[in-house]
């Protein structure tokens, strides 16, 4: 049984501040946890029914564990439907090295937590080799991006920092955008080692980021009206474009 | 000002039923009402701030106009954020003949309001011709569903109904399916003329649905780790896969 003081204090890392002090984030539902026990990460309280106890008995070493209701996991939970399994895990403390090889993904701004989880997993189906968050970006440990991406966010790479500072470590690698006035990515040049960004949901890329920018990138629209104010989403523009960036170089140039 | 009867009778249409005995739909927030403005639809109700109607005096024919305040709009509205404008609006009277001329989407089973409505926006973007719901889809004027195709609703023409019929009413069109175990997309060969079959989010495509495919397409995966237990997200598959429908056609069968 959980006592109200425990809680307590795992609903504080419902909110950014207590995941970021305590460095640890929020992971919860059964296909959620499998995806984590097939990780190396360090899982530091497990809370979980005795069902579902039964049927995970070879359990990592994890700091604590309860059996709870599903009641009592509803109260610590982000979820609106009853589950049966709840973490909290350890970010993990590995840097990762910059590398400036493969189709890289720079994310500009991207404020919604489904969108970004949603990338997340693009990028893992697209073995995108590494994402780039600006500052601005929402925190991928959100529980509603670490949902969203469906346990993408335990297999990318993911790196944070000033986007400028990222692409001065690589001169020699081109740098594309999405862009409505660009060049149709049907027939673009688009090599293996890139890296292209997406900006924020509604106001696109940020003045500074633009002037990165050396080839714009265009998804051709088959309107009917053939209007061209709206666009596609950006998790769905980033499927598309990546998804040219791959065949290109696994169908074209072999 | 709205009186409290009036508020209340307008929240009966967040209730399916109420939508679809009164043949109403609500579309609210101003970027969807501007949208909603360059249609031909019949506004049966439009309420408004009093700012949001000195910039918009020019509105079609409605039965009622209303001023309110935000908090008035607040409460027969379905979004969280205060919006300016909230519109109900008649259903589309008019019978859409079902053709098999050009790439046509069948949606076996989408439940999810917001894949549905980015799926709206992503047909609307790739000119799909036609897109087939089947009956336990998701109600299209869901204002969630509305919401997400930000537009696309009004533009998209959407039919209703078994898709087995419509499979029987086009024996020359060949009908495809996205599945993990298909060709390659990339190097499949895909007529102008299609008919593309998406599924449930988490059970597929229904078995009597099976039975009715041709031909299966399958995305590659660049996964670092070789897995592919998980999929795409089913509105991200769809665009690339109507991507690669409008590529082919557009850049290789010119």
């Amino acid at each position: 049984m959980l006592s109200k003081n425990k809680i307590k204090h795992y609903r504080t890392f419902h909110a950014k501040k207590t995941r970021e002090t305590e460095a640890k984030f929020i992971v919860e539902g059964t296909k959620m946890v499998e995806e984590l026990l097939a990780t190396s990460l360090h899982i530091d309280t497990l809370v979980a029914t005795e069902e579902w106890l039964e049927n995970h008995k070879e359990l990592p070493d994890c700091s604590e564990i309860f059996s709870a209701t599903e009641a009592e996991i509803q109260a610590i939970s982000t979820l609106q439907n009853p589950q049966q399994v709840w973490a909290l895990v350890e970010k993990p403390s590995n840097e990762i090295q910059f590398s400036s090889r493969g189709l890289i993904l720079a994310l500009d701004g991207i404020q919604d937590p489904g969108n970004m989880g949603t990338i997340l997993r693009i990028a893992d189906w697209f073995g995108v080799s590494q994402v780039l968050c600006s500052p601005d970006c929402v925190e991928i440990y959100n529980p509603k991006v670490v949902q969203a991406s469906m346990g993408a966010i335990f297999r990318v790479p993911v790196l944070h920092g000033n986007l400028q500072d990222f692409f001065a470590a690589c001169t020699h690698t081109d740098i594309f955008a999405a862009d409505l006035q660009g060049e149709n990515v049907y027939t673009a040049i688009l090599p293996a080692d890139s890296i292209l960004v997406m900006g924020n949901e509604g106001n696109g890329l940020s003045a500074e980021i633009k002037k990165c920018i050396q080839h714009r990138l265009h998804i051709p629209t088959f309107k009917q009206s053939g209007e061209t104010s709206e666009s596609l989403n950006v998790a769905v523009a980033t499927a598309v474009l990546c998804s040219e960036f791959k065949r290109v170089n696994l169908v074209v140039n072999g």
